[in-house]
């Protein structure tokens, strides 16, 4: 609620982003309809329509790479929860979108921000003078101490390197968009293989947070790569779902293992 | 639940999407990061996990215009179930917009699919030989009949055209991309003014729907359109939340104008 | 969008649901602290805050009831994608919710209102003098015809009988809040066995059609039961997740059984 | 993820809740068709299901108390996205009830399972010796001191009480249900008082965060009695929608309200 004198709300409602009238759509100052609408590649709005900045064209394609790299990875978390709800309520394709994105929360899928957050706080910390590697380590240690996971880390089947954060380096390197943060995230990752006392795994999210964080997208946006990318991936569950159905099967997969534990009197 | 003679589920878990070891991923056959990721627009990522075929540039530039003309358009129904949701648990952005595409249903932004089945209905009634001003005339008395809206058309803002038609069926045209489906739009749209008795605006949505069929996307999945475009406009209104929160305010805005009718005793 | 003259919506905002000033709160005219807190059985309130009457004793258990019965049944659909939900973002309860209820649709679970809909119009039918039998065979033949199943039969572990079809009815009976629909779900029974030639189990979902109609539920609204009735179900599975967890067991089982497919050239 | 030596998922799939066969269901020991659907009251199967442990008459009594008392206040957020996305998508009922509770977050409507925490954080150190009085001031100090809101406490229109949490504390002792989280949480609210140097209503969620805690429930899940009491709410706003419409009046009473602010070049 808004702090007002008067006790209950008051604040006016503004927005930058959009305005219409009859005949034309104003999006963030440009004509929807003739500069937008055919004058922008999709990632090239979304990183206008996020950050307010016109992307470039490098920039534009290094968001195509980060959210295709995690819109697809088989029968996920996110998959298999849109399919079931679809199998369940196939009339409201949206319900079952929003089942799947649903999951995109910090253990399995939204970890980019957090990951964001911490390369962000290690980068002000180097700004603010201390060694690169101190800064990492601090941070590891931190993490470790609390007795935390380390966000963007480890991966359950890929190793040693999860394919996507090489790739995606790579063509951050190539579209030389890379910055304080990408460089960053190869520090903390040597430090953290030290602090555990292994290898570990620098997963795709943390490529995502440290590249769209170069790239200018608030840390806490970075979620928003992996909700879009699952909002596609899931629609392709549901594409073929709708012509050859599963989802039901994968719940009675599971409801065939599954034991019953009686609770104790 | 799958119909086997075991009467309770038994069918197998397949599925043609993807599937990954320690090293590769393999979606729809291609190694996804050496020729997806940073191989394919996003768009063009969209298509291809949407129909298991390749778009050609056309299309997938066509797909961007598609999504984009239907992001975003201002303090919408669904940017203000976003903003608000976002504004009381701004701790889960996949939350807020889940609560944005729910809105994605027939009534408001979800009638592209409805639209692209008239469509495909008609065309159908072509290929068997009716005439196109008779095939539309009959689709359009029997909506009428019904006492149904005709999905697709009329917009509260918009008159006497809605822009964003006007663009997308321009861009159509330039790219190659129209077919049977976006010439009996023209079709129905005459029979609907007759039957109507007045001139109904061909909205976004029945662009929409329209052009994907003509570009080989299944009528039901037409409503995929709106609901990622969705997804990315009320991300953008999140961007603007954190930045500048009006969801409460708007909220505030209601409860003040809005009467308390007692119930009758 | 409302149709008004200037296009643009306009009505005001108008309700009779609730109003509050700095000490009080009415709810549908009640005052709602001294009255209905305190003053009203849970299933009480639902009932009153969805129809606008109080219930009476015997209502507000049949409603006890009705929710009960359908909460929960182990790892169904619903609890498996809450389940998935709650173990990929813990820190939104909310979401786990929201995706278990997204699954409350017409396939599985959310068939109590298009039941109710068939025999409110077998209701009808009869009060316009068609005779119970033919009007039962009537909406059978036609569901039959249309090549649809008929909604609130048949289940693919209870058989013969759906054992909380059973209790329900015996329950409703007790209460005395039975009528017409509830008859009429009968005569639908001894209808649907003939057309399809084989006994089709009354299932849960019908029950709660039929006796929450009875009660004065619209048809429509029946769907609430379920919806309601899973929010509690997979609150429970999230409380024994949060415990020990097995909602990424679950999907690991359901990946280790699934068979990649790759698709043709 | 699970961790197992073959580094890919592997635990089994086990659950005390539910088994069931062809002809019965038995949901945490007890045979649900005869002891619990038409044995136990909402409250007392909801308290059941979430803790395991058969609830009082008083217990269910104060359940059914806690949960009403969060059901209805208005035209508030979550009722307003319910409405907006019912007017939008009215076919899918789930969808609306879903982006209704997608809202029970941290801010507005779910600061109840962290209110709880707050006072077991406040039991745990009274129980290790500290006194009340010095375990209140140190927990708001920090609270304070970190800058935050103090959850459960402050609202925007009731003063200087909040009228449900007189109710529910009325409630809890007529109940007998009292006990030290209760008791803390005035203690909390007395030097609350001090560190702000103003006095701060104890709002209802703080009540039901103390109360749910003293009756057991882990204050995690004290976020459920929100969850569902607004899926009670939401569907009365849908009911009543359904019947006279003003979700998308108050969208455009937003819209007409709202001022455009053009971004700065």
């Amino acid at each position: 609620m808004t702090k007002t004198s008067s006790g209950f709300g008051g604040g006016e409602v503004v927005s930058s982003l959009c305005t219409a009238d009859r005949t034309s759509i104003t999006v963030r100052g440009k004509d929807y309809c003739r500069d937008i609408i055919g004058g922008m590649s999709l990632s090239g709005f979304i990183f206008f329509h996020l950050t307010g900045r016109e992307a470039s064209e490098a920039e534009a394609k290094m968001l195509d790479a980060l959210i295709i790299s995690i819109a697809e990875h088989g029968l996920s978390p996110t998959a298999l929860a849109a399919r079931i709800t679809y199998a369940a309520a196939p009339d409201a394709l949206q319900g079952a979108v929003a089942a799947g994105i649903l999951g995109a929360g910090p253990v399995l899928l939204g970890s980019a921000d957090e990951t964001a957050a911490l390369l962000a706080e290690g980068v002000a910390m180097i700004e603010a003078g201390t060694s690169r590697e101190d800064a990492a380590r601090q941070l590891a240690k931190r993490v470790k101490a609390e007795g935390g996971k380390l966000a963007g880390f480890g991966h359950p089947l890929h190793k040693p390197d999860d394919p996507r954060t090489v790739r995606l380096l790579e063509l951050a390197e190539q579209y030389g968009v890379t910055g304080p943060h990408t460089a960053f995230l190869a520090d903390l990752s040597a430090a953290a293989n030290k602090v555990w006392g292994r290898d570990l795994v620098v997963n795709v999210q943390a490529a995502i947070g440290a590249i769209s964080t170069d790239m200018g997208l608030p840390p806490f946006l970075s979620r928003a790569i992996p909700i879009l990318a699952r909002a596609i991936g899931v629609l392709g569950h549901v594409a073929e779902e709708a012509e050859r159905p599963i989802g039901i099967n994968a719940v009675m997969t599971v409801y065939r293992e599954a034991r019953y534990d009686p609770p104790s009197e």
